[in-house]
Order: structure tokens, then sequence, then C-alpha cells
């Protein structure tokens, strides 16, 4: 007997006839004789239709940006998943299966004050284990908590991860089962790489790096509670076929174990390759290379809320002037250019250059630790290929490398085949 | 300076476009001056959306009967005004009114256990008032509250109007304004009698009648509490042009205030006729006169929670045999009829007679019970149009006559008129 947090996400629980889908996985687990909790997300489109609701509402004062209350915006989203969890607590318990719904502040799940992007900050698993125990699946509507101003508080988008994550640690389950639309974590993206494979196994560390490099599989802050607690989260599809699954101990259903680097036995030196559209390049020519002039560019763009990713600077020639070259989201390159425009004589640049169509590719794997030569073998793929490297950042595990966006598809085949993943 | 209740319906919140006009209702009574607490409904449509997928979900186990769990259905159907709370605290927002929504459970407002049909047993209002006293708004999602579970808990269909009610007894408040879609309470239906005239005062008691009547302005509920604490309730629509309206104190905007008897000086005799159709009538014939034969018949009945209304028993000729009339809603003959017939020689009937095209007319009036003759000007004028009278009952301030269906309107036509309530 193990015990279970099963997370649905949107697309998952779409309709009722879905919902009845959940409810024969979650039979089915019960069935083989585990403790199990469910977190659901709303149904797919009606947070988009409430987020809608709350953007487009304040029309009336005339005002140019859209204001709204972050408060008021949990209490309208969060009805979502409020519906879904009551809804797949009756399909349960119409197969016989005791069940009961929580709410983010029944449990309670306390979170940050910071509504729309609260952080849990703790959860009580008391009542829900005591009631595994007489064999009741508790299902937790995910996406929510309760704040300390007792209102109920967001997680922020895909914060379902998170909350299936939380409770998982909060109740001590042995595994949290991320079921999606796609049937595991793979070495790229298949749209792009068909001969791409599905891992069996992939460490935190580097699902931490797919996760924020664009793999969209799993919520990053998801992946850091899971490696925090060392909860081991299996992502799998919620469209195979309830029935043709087996559940047994020791039976190994389709999907990818995202565990402890320890209990990856085979470890391969490259596991995948990620990749992240959208990307804006930003290059200050000819900065005067004094003590402080990194702080003096990336406070102001900080302050913004710029996102700033890859930073690039190189040593100068003469110790006088350097250039720096660094990355933001495609969205945010209009505010980061302004903002250090109106910096420029504090920096004491002398050209800003900002080009929008980047992409960056990135090789990851916690084999390259041991293994020399894996940055190497890249550079000299995308150079025999013809792709231009813009700018490299690597760090102990993965190898970012900007590129120009037309090359994206071109050099993430490369690599992925460079570095022998393609399946036989 | 007021402390006012405003409460708004389903189609008075319908979409963005109406929950804005909701807004200029309450800022228009705000800038008045007044002290404002605001109670919604879920956004006309939602609340049947959601009962019917409560009611769709368990089709998987193959069971003949709907079954669901009420704890479950509450937490979905509530998500309704929970929606339109938080909407209408940022349309007030955006128009510079210190705003904020309510949930059943932060008041909290404390119900019964009786989930899907629960009472409202308490309501702390302080924190209301309080705030009020700062010049905030509170919106408050209508229909539900807390249970002693801690799970959310409805109070039953047309709840919110007794929410609105109840809020307004627990922070003490001037006036309870219901905003509807039609503009105030008529001595008869306006579809019916076009010379229908809206009345500007009635009271408690009458209302209660033509509520529970069939007269589907307000809940019976929300004014049995209202009359209990003494709230005003002033019956009025959302759809007048929130700017045309004088709110200032002294005015009399359109609409109809439901108060005590005593504050009505100019009492009339009747004040209004009210009808309910979907009557079926049942006779039991040759029934042995002895005592707990009433009971007897009753009793299974209410046990199959059919709802009598109409009772009549004549004395019989010779003490032995007598005929019961009574009256329940076609919806429940089947079952009615099917309860009796098993109890048959218990009760001890010759034969039972069924019919369901029945309406029942009332005529209604506080103003009878000093003036004598009512009764028998409802009867005379009924014969004069040869409308034939299948029952009678009557309370102090009530008399009800059951007819066939076909004379509905001829009669409601006929006791407008013989009681002088057409428009001049």
């Amino acid at each position: 007997m193990s015990r279970l947090v099963l997370k649905f996400g949107g697309t998952s629980v779409a309709d009722l006839e879905r919902i009845r889908n959940v409810a024969a996985h979650v039979k089915r687990e019960v069935d083989a004789g585990h403790e199990v909790a469910v977190t659901v997300s709303a149904m797919s489109g009606r947070t988009n239709e409430l987020v809608n609701w709350v953007h487009t509402m304040p029309g009336i004062a005339g005002k140019n940006a859209p204001f709204f209350d972050a408060r008021e915006y949990d209490a309208v989203v969060a009805s979502g998943e409020q519906v879904t969890a009551g809804l797949l607590a009756i399909a349960l318990q119409s197969m016989e299966i005791d069940a009961r719904s929580w709410l983010g502040w029944q449990l309670p799940i306390k979170t940050s004050s910071a509504h729309g992007s609260a952080r849990i900050e703790e959860i009580d698993g008391g009542e829900i284990i005591e009631r595994m125990g007489r064999g009741q699946v508790a299902v937790i509507a995910g996406f929510q908590g309760v704040g300390p101003d007792n209102r109920i508080a967001t997680l922020g988008r895909g914060g379902s991860d998170t909350s299936a994550v939380a409770i998982a640690a909060a109740i001590k389950a042995d595994r949290c089962d991320i079921y999606t639309d796609v049937d595991g974590v793979y070495t790229t993206d298949p749209r792009i790489v068909p001969s791409a494979r599905r891992l069996s196994k992939v460490s935190f560390e580097e699902m931490l790096e797919m996760a924020s490099l664009g793999a969209k599989v799993l919520q990053v802050r998801s992946v850091e509670l899971a490696k925090v607690h060392g909860v081991p989260i299996f992502v799998r599809s919620s469209f195979d076929d309830p029935a043709s699954i087996d559940s047994s101990p020791g039976a190994t259903p389709p999907g990818t174990l995202i565990c402890d680097e320890d209990e990856i036995v085979e470890q391969q030196v490259v596991t995948g390759i990620a990749y992240a559209r959208d990307e804006a390049q930003i290059s200050l020519r000819r900065v005067s290379d004094k003590p402080g002039v990194a702080a003096a560019v990336f406070g102001p763009l900080a302050d913004a809320n710029v996102n700033v990713d890859m930073i690039v600077q190189n040593v100068s020639e003469d110790g006088s002037v350097t250039d720096m070259t660094f990355t933001v989201p495609n969205s945010d390159l209009e505010k980061a250019t302004s903002v250090l425009n109106k910096s420029r004589d504090e920096i004491g640049f002398e050209v800003l250059q900002s080009d929008p169509g980047m992409v960056k590719v990135s090789v990851i794997g916690v084999g390259m630790r041991s293994h020399a030569g894996v940055a190497s073998t890249a550079f000299r793929s995308l150079f025999e290929h013809g792709v231009n490297i813009r700018a490299i950042t690597t760090s102990e595990i993965k190898i970012s490398i900007l590129i120009d966006e037309a090359y994206a598809e071109l050099a993430v085949r490369a690599l992925h085949s460079v570095y022998g993943l393609d399946k036989e």
C-alpha cells in the first residue's frame, strides 16, 4: 500500500465526461489498495473566462491601465477549482467511493499575503491522513489557499501542481502523480523532433532546468518544492484508458518519474534538450568598466519588474570600457530599453542594441558534472550546421546557447542527435 | 443618513454590463451619504448550469435515482455568488468606492446543517458595521453561509433574498432594498390584469400571503424574517436608470415598501389578488368519520414529503361518514394518490377522486379583519361570472378559492375589479 496524491489539470477535467474519467483513474488506485488524495484544477477554459472578466470589469472608470484588487481576483478565479472539486467528489461517491471536497480555507492551506501569486506556508494534513486511514478520498481544490487576512489567496497560474506537491509533502505521500495531457517528460519537444524519447526517470535538478527553460509539463515551483521535501513526482497521462493501467505494486505504468539523482542508476550524460522562444537580446556597447556598473544596469530593470535571464560580460581589453549583453522576454523589451535609456548617463554606455528574434537552446544533464567536452560537442555540432552562436551561459548541469529564432528547430534536432538522444 | 442593504438578483447581475449598472446604483446611495451593504445572487443562468452539472454528474453508476451529496452540491453551486461578489467589488473600486467582497464563511454567516436548504442561525455583523463607519461597502455573496461542519451551506433557491434580510437585521439596517426585474408589488399580475396598480406600501402579513400564493417577487422566508426583525423591505427595479433616481432623504423612488401594518395609514380592505396554478384536487369520498382519520390521511402524505395545501372537511350528516377534500401541487399528485391507496384500509375511504387542472385564487387584505362581507362579495362576483367554486378556505386576512384552471384569468379580473383595485 502506498499513499498517493493525484493531480489532474484543466484538460483532464474539461467536462463532466472527463471528470468521470478522472474518477475512474482514482477508483483504480483505491481498488489497488492505495490511500489517495486528489488535487484538481478548474475545468479547462474556465480560469481564462474568469480572469478575463476580472480584467474587463473595471471598464467604467475610463482609466487607461486595467486596475483590479488582487484579493477580489482571487475570490473570483478560485471558484473554478471549487466547482471541479465538488463535481469530482460527487462522481467518486456515485462509484461507491467515500470522498469529500476540501477548499483551501477548510484544511486550511495557509499562504502568504501575496494575493494572485501567494506562496503556501503551512498545510495541516492531520485530518486528511486520519480520513485516508478510514478509506476516504480527499478531493482538494488546487491553486488556492487562505491568506493571513482570512481571504482566498491563489498561487498564480499553474499553481495546482504546486498545491499537489505541497499537499503530498504535508501528508507524507509516497508519490505525487501529475496527470496531464502528455504521457511524460521527453528528451525534447516531440513536435520538433519526432524521434524524441520519453524519459523513465529525471532528477529534480534536471527537471528544474527543463521546466524553467520552456518544457511546459510542470510548474517550476512545484519541482522546487518536491526537491526540498523529497517528494517523487510521476508525470503521466489522464488520457490513457483507466482500465488498461496496472496499479499494483511493482507495476510500471507509462510516465516519467522525477526523483533524487541517487535513484537514477543508469545516468545519461545529457538528459534532454530544452528551448525557450520569444527572447530578446540587449547589448550595451562601450560601457565604462567601473565598479558598480552591473548594479547600475540591473537595479533599475529589477525595479521595473523586467525578468533578466542570460547575462554575458566580457573582460575589457584595456580595463576602461566593456560590452554587456543580456536577454529579456520579448514582451519586456520595450520597457527594458526605456528604463535603460533613462539611466544612460548613470550607466555610461555609448550604444544600446536590441534584437527581439532570439531563441535559447539548452543542453541539460547531471552527467555533465563528471564528463568533460560536453560543451565543445554542442558548439562543434552547431558550427557544422551553420548556426551562429550569439551568447553562451553555463551552469553545472546545463549549457544555454542564444541563437537566431530561424535556426531553432535545426539546432534542437542537431543537439538531440549529437548527444545520442534519438530513439533507436 | 441611513444604513441600507441592497440586494440584486440574477437578472440584475446577468453580465459585466449589468454588474456595472448595479455598481452605479450602489454609488448613487453612497453619494447620497448612506452606509451601504450589498448582497448579490449568481449571474442569471449560472446557478441553473451548476445545478444541472451536479444532477448529471453521477451518471456513471447506472443508478436510476439521481444521487448527490448535498454538501458537494453546496460547494459547487455557491461558487456562482462568489464570482458576482468579487466582480461587483472590482466594479465599485473602479468607481473610487472602497468595497470588499465577503463570502458566507468569512463573516461568518452561520447556518444550520441542512445542506441545500439551510437556515441562517447567526450573523456576526460587527466588522461590517465597523467598516461601514469608515465608508467601506460590503459586497456579500448571497444564498450561502457556513454550516456547523465548516462547509459551505446554501439556503435553497431564492435564498439570496433571505440572506439580504438576515444581514439587514444583523447590521441593524434601516431598510433592505430588493432590486429585481419588476418595479414593485402589484395589486395582481399585470400580465393578466393590465389595469393592476403598483402598491406603495404592503404589510408583512399581506406580503407573506402574496409570496406563498404565487406572486413571485420575494421569497417567503425573507418576508417572515423581515417581519420578525422589523426590517422594512423596499422592492424596486434595477432596470431603472441609476442616474435618474433621487436617493436623498424624503425622496420617494418608484417601488413598494413592505413594512409593519401600523405604518400604512390609508389601509385598503383588499390589497391584492394572488393566484397559484398547477394545483391538483383530491377528494376522499365516504371516509368513516372517526377520531384520528385526519392523521391517518395526512400523516403518510407528510412522510412522503407531499405538500398539502387547502383542506376542507364537511361535518357529516349522520356522524358516520364524511367527504374530505384537499389540494396538492400537480407534480405531487401521482405520489399522493399512490400513498393514499396504500393506506386505504387504514383510512377507510370508499372512492378517491382527483383532478389536476385547478387554480387557487386568493383575495388578500389586512382590512378584512375589520370589514364584514368581504368574502360574500367575492362569491357573488364569481357566481355572476359563471365561475364554479370547488373549495374555499379562509384566514384572517385571506380568502382562497379553488376553481377550474380555465377560469383563472376571468376570476382574477373579476375580483380585481369588484374590490376597486383597477387603476383610475
